[in-house]
């Protein structure tokens, strides 16, 4: 091939925008095809969802420190927790596995002993999937499909300006259990007689291994009578996601640091790191929370509600995203999030 | 762990009942979880399907003489023909990839470009997928959505002592041309100026290659006034359909070898390989025909129409899956297809 253009260079995003350029939708059953948390099938009384997700072994998780039941269970609530984030509820999954020699049939059940865990906290039902070897490490992927009313969907693009931009529970704490594991993975590798200190970090690390998918937050805001007008899920940071949703809206918006929630360990874990605790809330992936906007009328359903943090508003679309700072600085927030195919 | 199994021993169908038991459906709308080509659920007037495929570099194709546009187009053909199996359209695909840094954009836009390909020709819309790198090679994982009225669908389960054995085109071509790739890619690696010989293989190249799935089977029997009563795509091999259609259908079944349809190149590039035809027919994978049953009652619909053979028929529950060869003595049919976990 005369030309060669590197794919680190575009990011996972930008290669999505090339490689998905030139198909058109023409099933008039497909309401919704790329660009949202799950692609939406008109099914007649009811929109279907259908979401999936790609694990790779040494992408997106490492086996060092991952124990593979967990990683079962990971890998179905990262696959929900897209299909909540269209306001839906999941209903079944298919799992497909490559898995090398190296695997035992032990292991390859531990894993789904976290799958199956999964399935029956969150009554989704495994109705398929596939299994074959590969020449080296574990690949596991998962397609989660759900199913909405109609008329309460809740896709990226419905924000209006001066909608408020809501966040359940607290972020950053799925980075920096991460942190702590890279950091005793280390200690471990200059000296394997040395015990891993995880003590301490149980709510960061079970963020981190063992996150849930916020199904309960669906329900809250059913019986608070909200319908969000936009809603995406925190997999990548909080600053990507509010970039998706501005953009698939056309709006701007404007952040405030202080009313972003971050949990106590995970503060205190930050600083131990010399970290910036608010920047881990906002750089950080896989929280899995949700980030969603509401009309300024429902300000009052939410605004004492433990789950939910209002974290600032969309702007008219002339604005930029910012993001204002404790000493009232504001600052542009441009892309972050996760870009796999650079080398670390 | 103390005990350790490994996976070669169990093979996929093994593994699949080992990981899977104990998994139970509680949704509703799950009609048919694992078990058969396509998951089905209830969606309302219809049934939605689902099926699933992951292809691995290494083990499914090889990129020494598999063009990716090729590849792309054929791993779409894997999955829609799961749905044509349970007498279904296809309307939607996800695609995943895991690709290493060692793929440019440019080899990502070929894989693409014969998916898309497949797409327009197929008439199914891309409504989501993901989008990795991976440390070595490259993994695609389709899942495929279908559709298709409750009174029309076709399980593996459905058949009847007595209904006749029918199945479209031809059998044996794809692994013909696998076995013409191979003979080449080794004559290539003892001396690379080599030019490949591939002349007077058109055909069975193209049915490795570049495999249709075959939606217009699907659309014949319904012009024919035909329902199958058991239905199942030949993805492993004939034997190995057959045994999951009469191990469904709780059935025996006789086929006759002079029955089996071969194409004559198909015939004629086993012998130069001194291969059995009706073996390679029998044994060999990958050529995406349907295997069904039909009532005795559809006979005279099926018999003088040139894309299907009828090529055998089954029997009651007691008797076992025998073929009957040219000079009239019968054996039985053991599993066979492919062992992805074997080391070959």
């Amino acid at each position: 091939m005369s030309n060669r253009t590197e794919l680190e260079k575009l990011g996972e995003f930008g290669l999505i925008d090339r490689i998905t350029n030139g198909f058109e939708n023409t099933q008039p059953s497909t309401v919704k095809g790329i660009g949202d948390d799950a692609a939406v099938i008109d099914s007649g009384d009811k929109y279907t969802l259908i979401s999936t997700d790609m694990l790779v072994e040494g992408i997106h998780f490492n086996l060092m420190y991952v124990p593979l039941k967990h990683l079962g269970y990971k890998a179905v609530m990262v696959n929900l927790s897209d299909i909540y984030a269209m306001n839906g509820d999941a209903t079944q999954i298919t799992v497909s596995i490559a898995i090398s020699n190296r695997f035992s049939l032990e292991a390859v059940e531990e894993l789904y002993k976290g799958i199956r865990t999964a399935c029956e906290l969150y009554k989704v039902d495994l109705i398929g999937g596939d299994t074959t070897s590969s020449s080296s490490g574990l690949v596991i992927s998962i397609t989660a499909i759900g199913e909405v009313n109609k008329d309460e969907i809740v896709y990226r693009t419905g924000a209006s300006e001066n909608d408020l931009l809501v966040v359940s529970g607290n972020l950053g704490a799925a980075y920096m259990g991460l942190q702590v594991l890279e950091r005793e993975k280390e200690v471990y590798k200059d000296n394997p007689e040395m015990q891993p200190q995880l003590e301490g970090f149980d709510y960061i690390l079970e963020r981190q291994l063992k996150p849930e998918a916020r199904k309960d937050i669906i329900h809250f805001l059913k019986d608070l009578g909200v319908k969000p007008t936009s809603m995406i899920d925190i997999s990548d940071g909080l600053a990507s996601e509010v970039l998706h949703l501005a953009k698939a809206s056309g709006l701007g918006a404007t952040l405030y640091e202080e009313k972003i929630p971050v949990d106590q360990e995970t503060f205190d874990t930050a600083r131990t790191f010399n970290l910036v605790p608010s920047t881990c809330a906002l750089n950080g992936g896989e929280d899995y929370e949700l980030l969603f906007s509401i009309k300024q009328t429902d300000f009052d359903k939410i605004k004492d509600n433990s789950h939910f943090s209002i974290i600032g508003h969309f702007n008219d679309k002339n604005s930029s995203v910012n993001i204002v700072d404790r000493g009232g600085v504001s600052q542009e927030i441009t892309a972050q999030g996760w870009n796999h195919f650079k080398e670390d």
